[in-house]
């Protein structure tokens, strides 16, 4: 083993292997995930509409707190660093509240579903 | 219906069961995507030992460039903005990458697993 860096090709079989195997299932985990996330924003989606039509706000920091309270406890027993979980929370939020309030607009515009 | 916003409480009820019932969608939708990451941050901590250890670079390009047009494509079919799914992968890989130069920093420094 050297003490430079080399490229993952340079690597023996049976280390190339084993890290093909690894990024296999994290390639199952992307696929899963992302199908969960279109899921997600197909919930999402709907929510917006409901509060478009309804005229409530965006954005609901009560709600939002007990996501990011729930999801940091799940992350905890799952051994994820809940630090991270809540970040992603946040980011997949920010994401939501962007959805929400194009919807919001072409509501009050007339140009909604 | 008011032109000002309302909050949820003053919806009208089945408005409320509404947000409700897609609101536990998405708390089971986000339980199962935690425990997903999870999941996927133990086969990139397997990955970045692997790295470590035999002195491969924490960051693949070419790997990641895979990465991102495998997962921009299982997005559209999923009706998921691509662009959203390009941003979350690299989220992701932000955080792995993290963990990976700390793996080697430890391994270097002789305190690692």
């Amino acid at each position: 083993m050297s003490t430079s860096n080399t490229a993952p090709g340079d690597a023996d079989p049976a280390v190339r292997e084993e890290l093909a195997r690894l990024r296999d299932s994290i390639d199952n985990i992307d696929a899963a995930v992302v199908h969960m996330l279109a899921e997600r924003f197909k919930c999402t989606q709907q929510v917006g509409r409901l509060k478009a039509l309804h005229r409530l706000p965006p954005a609901d920091p009560g709600r939002e707190a007990r996501q990011i309270a729930r999801l940091r406890a799940l992350a905890e027993d799952a051994r994820l660093d809940p630090a991270f979980a809540e970040k992603f929370l946040n980011f997949i939020i920010a994401e939501v509240i962007r959805h929400h309030e194009r919807i919001a607009d072409d509501t009050v515009n007339g140009a909604t579903p």
